[in-house]
């Protein structure tokens, strides 16, 4: 078995479908983390806090790239010590970098260069619209887990994702493709927001056992009693995303508890 | 209008349509970049080699974020100092961020800073896949160039792309959502792929005057005598990009010269 998905099971194994989103925007963090600190301390400080509150819930951490790179050299030393922080004291649970990179083939693999070797995550997002030709730097890792967006969470995501091709949607299209295609080292892993329940259902029935990402639950708004649509043959294989709903919560310990409660309830 | 397409327009006037892909791979630059320098020098200064070799000729240069990111803070140093240098030296010259970003709104935001502000680059290439709605905070950047795909450059780009809706494809109904609904700031350009001048042909028909950046001259093989299918009604409007094909080669001087004189001969 593909050793992410191994890691994912015995979270899952734990009753723990919970993934924090470590998306530090720095306007955002208590005040506590930047006194006297640069940004990289402030950042790192502040995901640090998080981890430590939540470990023991999550079955995944996932940093957006965006909100490290908005903060230049400074956010890169937080993400790296975020990831090194997180491999060296939780070593069992995965890290997913929220990236959605896509690019032609070549360019990939600087891609894939930084996000496997220098950074040393266990997952990652990118988006399908190339095609499995121009993404086979990433699906050749056969031992990370390839996360490919299917149906996004946000609200406008229907413009192209559900134009309908053959009497299907685009977005059924691609999560046909990923099971029949582009899956064949047992790598890929799908995104479908928490806010379509309908679509998460759709997708399940698609791809089989395939791991599910499913953001947009908490400051999105996506219906948590509707997640059990996502679960596999085995009653698990999903990864359910918060980042601000958690992190940015008065108590995140007490919101990552909260959620993760919500969902075992909702899977009752 | 959009400074960004005014100064394209200038290199236009002069019958300039060559942009250069400033695309540093560390293991292809010739020896003498790295003999005893650090990996940002040799990045820098192949790259300052090449934009002094070509600056006279181009339209536009067009670093890729994978290149540099591969090669993490050395690279990251590398693209700053080589927009630096860019602006200091050829200020009238646009420089093109090829990332191929694309995100829910509230995350584009954190994209959106690094890009413009960090680094202070005139466009930027992205996805189109979670709609307009999530792509608006690049859109809002109206004194910018926002770059997004419709047609790739590469072999498997048809998986998706050209999938039959409403009689149309795929690749044509992005291109007609941009140029009806994405481009209220007169800001959008699109990217097709030279290796497909059919869909050139067709997309230049939907889009009206947008620009068109196209890749996939030189290693990809796209026939430079099929870039006329790409101009507008004022003869122009054309970005023709190629990386490899120019920075690698024996002499990029030469080679860049020979691309631009094709493309005045194919235009005749």
């Amino acid at each position: 078995m593909n050793p992410v998905t191994q890691k994912l099971e015995n979270k899952w194994s734990e009753k723990k479908f919970v993934c924090v989103g470590l998306d530090p925007e720095l306007t955002k963090i208590p005040e506590n983390f930047k006194n006297n600190n640069s940004i990289s301390e402030a950042l790192f400080g502040f995901n640090k806090s998080i981890i430590d509150q939540t470990a023991e819930l999550v079955c995944a951490y996932k940093p957006n790239c965006a909100f490290y790179e908005a903060e230049g050299f400074e956010g890169r030393e937080a993400l790296l010590q975020t990831i090194s922080y997180l491999r060296n004291t939780y070593p069992d649970i995965p890290i997913i970098l929220d990236a959605k990179r896509g690019d032609i083939g070549n360019t990939n693999s600087g891609y894939v260069k930084d996000i496997f070797e220098n950074l040393g995550v266990d997952g990652v997002t990118i988006h399908s619209y190339l095609g499995k030709e121009a993404m086979q730097p990433f699906l050749d890792k056969s031992d990370k887990l390839i996360i490919i967006l299917v149906k996004t969470s946000n609200k406008g995501a229907g413009e192209f994702q559900d134009l309908k091709v053959e009497g299907k949607s685009l977005y059924q299209i691609v999560a046909r493709n990923i099971s029949s295609n582009w899956n064949k080292n047992g790598n890929c892993a799908v995104v479908v927001g928490a806010t379509y329940p309908d679509e998460l259902k759709e997708v399940r029935k698609i791809i089989g056992d395939i791991p599910i990402l499913i953001p947009g639950i908490g400051a999105q708004g996506g219906d948590i009693s509707m997640i059990k649509n996502g679960l596999n043959s085995k009653g698990e294989g999903i990864i359910v995303s918060s980042s601000r709903g958690i992190i940015f919560a008065p108590n995140p310990k007490a919101a990552a508890l909260k959620m993760h409660e919500d969902i075992l309830n909702s899977l009752k």
